[in-house]
């Protein structure tokens, strides 16, 4: 994960009603690694003691939010800025995906993510001042997401857009993934016994179920650890077997 | 954005213990078309007022969230479950990013997407149940995020994984974006009126100025009303250079 990027977007909330939305924005900004925050007129003012008991120390850790009396401040030193709007709007501007803006943001040094006001969103003179739009895609029939929410989703596709972790690992700890070999010795093993036990009555089907059986161990990509666990199930259960019989 | 999915997962929260986490959790399930909420073991037992408070009409029309006792019954009718956690833990199972896990509850009808306690998260007992993990990447320095939060970013994944909403769009509106032939004539017009204006004082340089005039209002896409508007500046200086002469 890259945590000095220089062109991290500022996150811009025009006239905020409610300090628990500044809040949970600046939580969710610093656990996406992002601390550019810009209030426009804040309803309550600032500081405010709601958003800072909201934001769960973020406040304390970030730099201070810079305040602005009007968007038109806030943007000066910006050169691409997008505006989050839940609806279309009558304006002739690119409209993005979450995923989709990040590309956007990333071609620029410095950028801004605007966000409206709760309930009512961002006036048509603020959306003008933006050079696009993003929408995050909801439920039609229950699409209102709250402003702490729609930071978090953005700041979450700007730290994907740029982490490295792999879509998929397979943390094995002390133990090595088992070889080819270990394996090999394992299933010899097991299906020596299991002729032992008469397990395999049909011979023609004997391949298939052989070909089964190692399939769904190998599938699971075992340990050397489990490997050695599975010999051990093998010994007790024969164990259990010859003392029945004893 | 297909609404009717029969794989859609399961938001199995974990002995909550707040009923303003499971209140978020409903509505960020409700916000991204998710409805099978499953508690084991909640805290403050159910119904909790607060939840209803928090979920703002989610948990209204959303089916009635099932309660068990235990992680495994909350399970039982599911082929695949992946738990979220914080932190590496020391067991061998894979670990996929929010992105990653989608492919995976893709391949399978039922699913399930298990979130431990807030704090303490999902013990070791509960993590053996599934079949992998999720870990959301953020900030290693500010790494906490909320429960509700963590059901949102899940959700929104799900619904990004089988949403259809282009990266990006430019809704034009009642105009269509203007022809070729539209914007040929207004280039040709304003070259026209720049050489009687004497815009064009280098004719060596007059090409390059002529393709980055071009260049810069091309590059914005313009609607034909767009282009009428611009027919207008023009007229409008020329009206006004007129006047200033007379």
């Amino acid at each position: 994960m890259t945590s000095a990027l220089k062109n991290k977007p500022a996150i811009i909330l025009v006239r905020p009603q409610m300090g628990e939305n500044i809040g949970a924005a600046a939580r969710a900004m610093m656990n996406f690694n992002l601390s550019d925050l810009r209030l426009v007129a804040p309803r309550d003012g600032w500081p405010n003691p709601r958003a800072i008991d909201m934001a769960s120390g973020a406040l304390d850790i970030m730099p201070e939010p810079q305040i602005f009396e009007t968007l038109h401040e806030a943007l000066a030193d910006c050169q691409y800025a997008l505006a989050t709007t839940a609806r279309r709007r009558d304006m002739v501007k690119p409209v993005f995906t979450p995923q989709g803006a990040m590309p956007e943001l990333h071609k620029h040094s410095k950028t801004a993510l605007v966000f409206g006001p709760e309930r009512t969103g961002l006036e048509n003179d603020d959306l003008a001042l933006c050079n696009g739009f993003i929408t995050v895609p909801t439920n039609p029939d229950f699409a209102s997401i709250n402003l702490g929410q729609s930071v978090l989703l953005l700041a979450y596709e700007w730290m994907r857009s740029i982490d490295g972790t792999p879509d998929q690992e397979l943390p094995t700890g002390n133990s090595a993934p088992a070889s080819h070999q270990e394996l090999e010795d394992f299933f010899t093993r097991l299906e020596k016994e299991l002729e032992a036990g008469h397990f395999f009555r049909d011979e023609g089907l004997r391949p298939t179920m052989v070909r089964n059986i190692r399939s769904s161990l190998i599938r699971a990509t075992p340990t050397e650890q489990e490997v050695r666990t599975w010999h051990g199930i093998i010994s007790s259960l024969i164990g259990n077997k010859t003392q029945k019989k004893a």
